[in-house]
């Protein structure tokens, strides 16, 4: 009848009932599918056709391969025995907001061609401000600074590189010269985003015994290279590391930088969502004083990947390095500089409504909400820590941080490997298995948004039956 | 009677139905409200309230929300009269996809982390290689090329460029001679990905009367630069540039980059969907050559943002210039070989399940429905042109490329903004005004899902009453 391929609104409406569906229905099965794909190398691919199809398969056909084909090789990050590398915990509310996001279909590159995009995003991300405990110059309703919300932490991370680079290039120096520090700790999107910005310097500094940087450390390389005629020009810290949850001393840092004149980016990629609860803000205090500040509420923070946040002090020198204006772009708005326009924020041009699901997190749960599962998971991890701590097989190889718990086995790395290797052998719970320098360990963080005290006793006796 | 603020599978049945049931009348009615938002700045903003709610709201709250708030603030790009920028069109599956893939929330930052979004990945744009004719190298499968959805044709564009710097500095160059190159009509993305990649030269070269570069000022270019003693890194060609469609004559391009060292990229970010008509093909003739090719499958191919394309002919200098590894990713499956990590293909780290919606789109549609609507539209450009070219008070800018018709008023500037304007005023039409030097134009992008031959009809109404 029709002349056309299109799903039509009739069509989406019924077989968008039968993906709820599939959802709903998988949320309810999640903890009983083994987390990790036991799929081979190639599996996937031999179950797909060679070519893809010419003409148009019934939607039956793909709702089915949702079973046969995508998840045996899903590995199961919402399952609730998820206790490895960070959480990417999501929620209904976010799932629901993704839906409503891709069935707008705006496109937000500037205020004008959907103001709804730009206005919700500056405007949570100025409530975040606030239920994180950040400085008022953070919000963009304040400024100088302002929130946008990016694709992950390396983006951020790699962007405040190029700022701090063009900042210190237009204060003279070589980029041949540039320098950016971090702590041996910090996550590789460090190195990497300094890299990918066109540093050859990258110095991962020593940390301490509780893994964090050493501030004496960074002061010293600052002015080892300064005598070398180099350019110290960024410095990151973490509140949290991805290995251990090591928190850097910030204040000490941005005093450092201050002094030198180098941009202090505050990655607090995981973390950041436990500030949320006033009782943590201690760990990251001076960060009022940083330059930028990134985490990312697709971590720990109910709402689905992608959604990172990152806050700078001062916007000015942000746009500064990414606005270039070609013709069709150009609108009344953006030349009254009433707007914001997020395209110069990023590198990326397009954008989607990234802010409606984080919206509709931070509604849905209130911040009691948010407060009272991040104290859950945080409650979780101490009592695990102190259960780790009162065993005599077992050993932390770092203090409890947030709801990250790093233990080895006292034998030794052999004893370590199995322990891990005993965990992730049920199916119904998974760890992370890490290493600093020679020290394997197993690493627990808690934050799956299904996670219950059951879950972590479950993993206690695996891993009291396993030592 | 819980002691969570969790939305539980029950809840999410009944909600997700809701909004089902909102997106499938936000696709029934959009073509009834005013395309662009007549909102002023900061209206948005002040229907928020000042401060995060502390106690959780009702999912009914957020619905009416969406009424209330969020609608006013969206110009809709979904609309059938939208003939704007280029279209972001979408469609059922790719929405209900979308939906699928924040469902299970998996992270593909390894194959490990889920096989199925790599391996699903690797194969559909394999597929997609034979669906736009490129050559076989491009894929996983044959190697040793490869493709990978990014974000963003900018983010694309960017990250070749660092490619090409990290390939150009192992050669003995140093960052500060490095040249890239474009067109002046040359996507904004490829100035600024140069820039953010390091690069302090950047030549946006002269265009012919069709507005592609000309080969014969790259070479000049190249052969000057060479001889001031700088290092020619990389060239950006545009099968379709953004201002008016442009073909780049890549060919010669890829000629002249072989013979000087050049990297070569090939932005197709509009216009690559085309390809799946063979006869279009040979305005991309050469690309075969090239290093690297983009395009947006959330431009023009039903596909919702985000969702960009880069295939490299040779894997393993992306590669090299991501790879760092740190022991917490470190597992079986990448250190045997054996598999794609594609955390090394981009700057992020995590990654979400976008190609779940390409498949779904490829197969819902099958190429042949993919076929049908692309030429559709193209047809639909070529016959407004025909139009321009009769009418005596218009005149085109530039030839009908694919899906874009660009011209103006006769009588110059003033009476071609006012052209615009009429259209504008219109609440169901939208066009983008723009210009090339001191000459305005307006610009028709023809590729929304839902426009047939009476939108452009009503398009052609408004322009032949306002001339």
């Amino acid at each position: 009848m029709t002349d056309h391929f299109h799903m039509t609104p009739d069509e989406f409406r019924r077989h968008g009932r039968d993906v709820v569906e599939w959802v709903a229905a998988y949320m309810e099965r999640v903890g009983e599918l083994p987390i990790v794909s036991t799929l081979k190398p190639g599996e996937i691919r031999e179950r797909l056709p060679e070519a893809a199809p010419e003409e148009p398969e019934p939607f039956a056909a793909l709702l089915r391969d949702l079973d046969e084909v995508v998840l045996p090789g899903i590995t199961h990050w919402q399952a609730p025995g998820w206790f490895a590398y960070f959480p990417a915990n999501t929620s209904g509310p976010s799932v629901l907001a993704e839906l409503v996001a891709a069935g707008l279909g705006a496109q937000g590159m500037l205020w004008a061609t959907s103001p709804a995009l730009t206005e919700i995003e500056a405007h949570v991300l100025d409530w975040l401000v606030d239920l994180l405990g950040l400085p008022q110059h953070f919000k963009t309703a304040v400024g100088p600074g302002g929130g946008v919300i990016q694709m992950s932490a390396s983006d951020s991370t790699h962007l405040v590189h190029v700022v701090a680079r063009e900042r210190a290039i237009r204060g003279g120096a070589s980029i041949n010269d540039l320098v950016a520090y971090g702590s041996s700790q910090a996550n590789s999107s460090v190195e990497r985003g300094a890299r990918v910005a066109g540093f050859s310097q990258v110095r991962l500094l020593d940390v301490d015994a509780a893994l964090a940087l050493r501030a004496g450390a960074l002061r010293d390389a600052i002015e080892q290279d300064r005598a070398a005629g180099l350019v110290p020009a960024i410095v990151t810290s973490a509140v949290g590391t991805t290995g251990t949850g090591a928190v850097d001393p910030i204040a000490d840092i941005s005093g450092i930088a201050r002094e030198h004149g180098l941009w202090h980016h505050v990655d607090a990629a995981w973390a950041g969502s436990a500030m949320l609860c006033e009782e943590q803000r201690p760990h990251q205090a001076g960060a009022e004083h940083a330059d930028s500040y990134t985490f990312n509420p697709h971590k720990w923070l109910f709402t689905n990947f992608d959604c990172n946040v990152l806050w700078v002090a001062d916007r000015a020198p942000l746009i500064a390095s990414l606005s270039i204006l070609p013709p069709y772009l150009r609108n009344v708005a953006s030349e009254s500089g009433e707007v914001i326009d997020y395209r110069d924020w990023h590198v990326p041009l397009g954008r989607r409504f990234r802010a409606l699901k984080l919206w509709w997190v931070l509604r849905s749960y209130g911040a009691a909400g948010l407060r009272h599962h991040l104290r859950e998971h945080i409650t979780l991890a101490t009592e695990l820590g102190r259960r780790v701590d009162e065993h005599p097989r077992l050993e932390r190889i770092a203090p409890v941080s947030f709801a990250l718990v790093c233990f080895r086995h006292v034998d030794g790395n052999a004893a370590t490997d199995a322990l891990a290797a005993a965990i992730n052998a049920r199916p119904d719970l998974y760890v992370t298995p890490s290493a600093i320098g020679d020290t394997r360990f197993v690493r627990v963080a808690i934050g799956q948004t299904w996670t219950t005290a059951d879950d972590v006793e479950r993993l206690w006796k695996v891993i009291t039956n396993a030592v």
